[in-house]
């Protein structure tokens, strides 16, 4: 993801994504800024901006995550309007992304820490909810409700598939999967095109 | 689960879930028998079969699960043929479940260590292949792709409202949350409705 390439750049993007796995550990997704992650990195916070982006991508890039789940989410919403073929999309590109072992070493890392210690746990909440439901809210119409649904959809399947290794979901292909699961994602895309968008605030029961 | 009750029946049946707990840990659930644990406690295998009954409500007791997923998943089949129904109850009866702090301590424990051990998650892997895969397949001629899929929406709920703890779906009513996911179970039970059950070999890929 780096943009520039120039002696010492490789050094510098590695202290910056070192200083912001303790900023996100120790302040939480929603505490750490890009300043604090600059600061500690002794880096101009312009600096980390241009490597990396915004918050979201620092955090992706420091996480070694395979991709942006906000941008997948973005690009599923924005490339057809179809919830079936979004549903598809968004199985097929989730499998094709965690399928790889080195993701999937990351991501039972990142699993492993947030089941384990609180506050991984917050940090991977704030994530998820800034990346994932806003992004959903945003880009698709979709409730946070039904944007947290979905993404406790595809959370299963990649606790399901990948840390427990139930069979056979565990080795089955993309298309079945994608075939047999879109419907259910569907669902809860398309009773989402309603138009009722609601805070969070109104579903604290 | 105590069907006598005599002096020192509780000292017993400590006894005997405490050698549970170590032979599922040490032998996985497919490895652990009532005749390993009975021989491990102390005890006639008779004994152990009159206080739990199966090996699955064994595990059930020794992880202090707050009901038996497979015996939960039969009744929701059993209870009605519709679809929507299911979905609804399912859904329904778990949140119940796991509401209750005890419940949640319970999982969370089981959790941690089905993702931090290896062994933990082989044990995990062939309850929930024997207790809820099978069941699903028993009582609702849903085929085994299905029944994980469902497991896979269920845990996934499990992880985003308790574990990782996103609003708004952590906070929510649970009369909204079975009125926006239950569509969602619906979809895979539905399609499962159509007698194509087959076994896990064929969707190995």
């Amino acid at each position: 993801m780096a943009r520039g390439r120039r002696p010492g750049a490789s050094g510098t993007r590695e202290a910056i994504l070192a200083a912001a796995r303790e900023q996100f550990g120790e302040k939480g997704y929603d505490g750490a800024t890009i300043r604090g992650i600059a600061r500690q990195a002794g880096v101009d916070p312009a600096l980390v901006h241009h490597y990396f982006g915004a918050k979201q991508q620092i955090f992706v890039a420091a996480m070694r995550l395979p991709y942006d789940p906000g941008e997948l989410l973005r690009s599923v919403m924005a490339d057809t309007t179809d919830d079936g073929a979004r549903a598809e999309n968004a199985i097929r590109a989730l499998l094709e992304a965690w399928d790889r072992p080195e993701s999937r070493a990351a991501m039972l890392a990142l699993i492993r820490t947030a089941v384990t210690q609180e506050r991984a746990a917050t940090m991977v909440r704030g994530f998820i909810t800034d990346a994932v439901t806003h992004r959903a809210v945003e880009s698709g119409g979709v409730t946070p409700m039904r944007a947290g649904l979905l993404a406790s959809q595809l959370i299963g399947l990649l606790v399901l598939r990948y840390v427990i290794a139930v069979e056979p979901v565990a080795s089955a292909a993309h298309d079945e999967i994608v075939a047999e699961y879109a419907p259910a994602l569907r669902a809860v895309l398309a009773s989402a095109g309603g138009g009722r968008v609601r805070g969070a605030a109104d579903a604290v029961g």
